[in-house]
């Protein structure tokens, strides 16, 4: 850490700076320049706090840390990229996934149709909500437990893994016994109980970053996780919120090729609810795989218009099966492949 | 709702939009204009989901809601003020209201002290945290139920109302037996369980605006609390997230004029988390109550350099104290004065 | 245009509104809803201030438009898409074109050195800033015309035509005698002055969106362009300004397909500022052709740590040979080709 | 300026910058932490480029500067308020100015009307636009030099000074030669040539700040004007964008309420462009004076719902009379005044 002084800071100012740093056994390093002097702070354990409290001393101007937060989750003392295995499939490797299915699950019809559908296409995994947070107390928010039996069916009868939310920590045992991935939704993504509580599982967590989420602030949020011995992290990039109001959200491609070289973790792209738009979701889910991100995650209903949410983000079975030769091409061009 | 049509949208296109009107029983006007047609909906209950329906429709462009979507919150059908009262102090009446306290609650000196100074400064409500949500897993989190029992010990001695933060559904029985106010937090505005929980204990909610929200989503989220029967939600702005860095947030002022205009809930301003520097307080504080806020809720600290989180945020008892004169007079300037 | 009436607007006001749409001959056709009222505004021209002057009308709650603002920009009138001539290369045709070179010309040997490093690497014209616009008064502005100069002369070298930034009305047609291609920076994207005057040139514009502007407002910005006669305007997405800090900006793909959808002009993206950070360009620019966009531009310095700005973001003439491989395997996914 | 090498940052890497700073006759004094070394840049005069040249160094993690860009503006070397002086009324002084008027002179009869409301209800400045910029090229763009001529007549009949913008750098001499203030809008605040021009002529500036620009930067642009040795610069802020589109924009009185800390400068709060909302002027502007603006700046129209632009926002004279008691209760709350 680095203290900076004021430039009319006195020999007392810098002299209380020294004095707490050596309460926590750490040393100052002094430089004196032409205007001010800053401290140089170096140690073996900075205490997290020190920042906010050197911050009010009298002659501080400002504090800088010179460490990233993320310790588990960063890529400095874990080089090697982790694979998530999700049934055996690899998230992470040099195969990108295709994650396929409704926002939410509505019928039994409905998500055997669909998932009989996307894997034929060629999906790999299929998503589907059985409980939905909304902004709204007066929309649908899911079909619950029956959701999940229905979830289990359609793994049964397709095969493909099920990625599903779950939104509270009372229901993490619960919709673990059925997931073969856990998701952490977007308004969840500090909702450090909730992380904990997926953590202690060891199944597979896909983290979608928050609505207006920093990057360092995401891979925190995967720290939290990680920290409960659960390396078994998929980062998911789902847009953050800007001034712009064409699209629902912007997709921030930046994060990812900034994700696959400071983290560790396969970073997974949510062009659906990213864009807001079906018509975008093609251009954006090839830009996802162009941009380094080992897989998708795109919300397919077999009839949109009917769709009890994100109907007008959602493809049509037939326009997702239109997607998947260009996808496949994309990934070729960048020396991958798709998960057969 | 309104449906606008494409300028080449086809008479089967515009056909297919009111055969699903008829389904849910409403009815479409047509409004031929030069370039395009739009379709006015007209009916007792539109379906929260049809907007979403109609909007893959084949000749659709887009579609238009009118009605606001929060119905209790709102002042259009509830003209008059919802003045919430908290151990005989009215939250939203003419007399404003002073929250004051630690970020957290750290010791019983602590809690102590400060619940002493600020009740002689003139606060009428205090404030601390025992369960703290924060961004990093290596920092402090709050001492948990012993804080709630030092905040009962602390108005036990000052007689000084308690505004204590839940973070998580099942703690909410607990901290409802100590609390005279349940706070929820930025982090947990949209967290939907959580806001269904508080409201169902009937006990006052203040309700902080998320780091992203809108201005709509906030009046949603309130509209949570205020579905399960219990109207005694206080909203509070804090500060938003923009671009800017020279303060930890931005202060949104607008939005508690307008929550003032659109809402007959109780609205006031946290200018500690608003800013993130203490230095700022004053003058947004002031500031608060001059746009229209029914009260502020402030950090203090007896130590800011050693508290344990927020200590940049936090005035000493002193600036505190400082303060209130200043505060007076602006509410006396708005014909108001604050709670004796 | 959309009138929507507040719940309790009276018959009076309503009729107010049907006068003052009279009064530009226009005609309003009620819709009486359940709750309240709408007016639908049909007729030949709707002058564009008539949303703002009914928004003040008592009764009335909300306008809204059903037009897009832009008209000669947006592919609804003109279905095909432009193809701009640069001195033979067609921008917005099947191959795409690469921009490459230095941020600004400092000297003659790195202009010269520049491009023919970029040329003999495969891109198709040479960038370059004689007039530079920075935030602090102290850094450096540009070399002026002795920068054009060099760029003409480094054009006479290679073959490649010049793409170069104009800041001010009266430097216009100044630059415009050396200049292939006029760049309207970032900053200027709402300078209108500037827009009509590189309008009225007839010569190719890039004009790129500003750090704030709304994708509408960028089209329309666009339009005060091609409002002159002056149909052959690059549009180029650089990056928005949000919250994240990571990045220096956020490179919005999303507006680059929706821009690919919406208008018939050409879209390149700039993944140099819209990352700020040289080992991002190249996932940027592979996702930025996989997103649609009909090429990129580049930051290329020769000794990037010597570079006068910018130079964090450049790649060396080393990467971008790199680069150009996986571009070129991209564009190919995408069935398409780069310019050659 | 503090150079953060990497964990791995091999002796010869540090080697290179400690060279490289020689070059620059600067010295690099290191400190070797736990982790990492980082090296503070000690000397008289660190090139403002020398940041980004050694961020692209090998070993480099990051370059922090510790020094505020802005000298001129900035209160560290100018620690007393400056009060730029119109036409004998102080601004920056202890009373407050309050500056009033249409967002656009469309006619002598409104203009003159206007100003004489206006000055009978209070306000000591009149503003009006001549030349205004406007997002699209179809609507009303102001009369121009006709505007100058009835603003100047308006001032011979109430004695009221004119604030006028100046929206090109080709204009500044003819605006000048009417205006007592000149306006820079907020699309203009990094329009160098303009701020330099403005600068030139001596006369006081009223510089907005730009709709995304971060604090630093506003302090910069201001610093562009100072910098041609014309000290009268009043910053004025008028709302910045964020994801909120519930108001227009979100007014930042953080931000003024740190210019006050920052700088020495005079600052102002525009309400009007701040919320969008002619019913949200009133609390916003109270709030500006109470966070210790030295003025507000208000569109206030005849006919509101006739006016030319920004009739939504602006004031009826009734209205503002209105605002004027609070408003000077408000100043007195400040121990202040409202300038005679």
């Amino acid at each position: 850490m680095i203290v900076i002084m004021r430039s009319n800071a006195t020999a007392d100012h810098i002299e209380a700076v020294l004095e707490r740093l050596q309460e926590y056994e750490l040393k100052g390093h002094l430089i004196h320049g032409e205007e001010r002097t800053i401290v140089g702070v170096v140690g073996a354990a900075i205490p997290p706090t020190l920042q906010e409290e050197l911050e009010v001393f009298d002659g501080v101007q400002e504090t800088l840390r010179i460490t990233r937060p993320y310790k588990l989750t960063g890529r400095e003392f874990h080089p090697h990229d982790t694979i998530v295995d999700v049934c055996g499939i690899k998230v992470g490797g040099n195969a990108c996934v295709v994650i396929a299915g409704p926002c939410a699950v509505e019928s039994e019809a409905q998500i055997i149709e669909t998932a009989r559908a996307v894997r034929e296409y060629g999906a790999t995994m299929l998503r589907g909500g059985a409980f939905k947070p909304r902004s709204s107390p007066y929309t649908f928010r899911g079909l619950g437990e029956l959701g999940l039996q229905l979830l289990a069916q359609a793994r049964a009868e397709t095969g493909l893994p099920i990625v599903t939310e779950v939104i509270t920590p009372t229901d993490v045992e619960l919709v673990a016994r059925y997931a073969d991935v856990l998701q952490i939704g977007a308004r969840n993504m500090q909702n450090y109980q909730l992380l904990e509580e997926v953590g202690r599982t060891g199944k597979p967590v896909l983290l979608k970053r928050g609505l207006s989420a920093t990057f360092e602030e995401w891979l925190l949020s995967a720290e939290y996780v990680v920290a409960q011995g659960n390396p078994n992290v998929i980062l998911c990039e789902r847009g953050i919120r800007t001034f712009e109001t064409a699209t629902r959200n912007t997709l921030d491609l930046n994060a990812v090729a900034l994700a696959k070289r400071r983290s560790h973790l396969p970073v997974i792209v949510d062009p659906s609810h990213g864009t807001g738009k079906w018509y975008l979701v093609q251009p954006l889910a090839l830009a996802a795989l162009a941009a380094g991100a080992d897989g998708i995650i795109i919300e397919v209903h077999p009839d949109p218009d009917r769709a009890r949410s994100d109907g007008n983000q959602s493809l049509t079975p037939e326009n997702f099966a239109r997607m998947m030769p260009p996808l496949r091409a994309i990934a070729a061009a960048m020396g991958r492949s798709l998960v057969a």
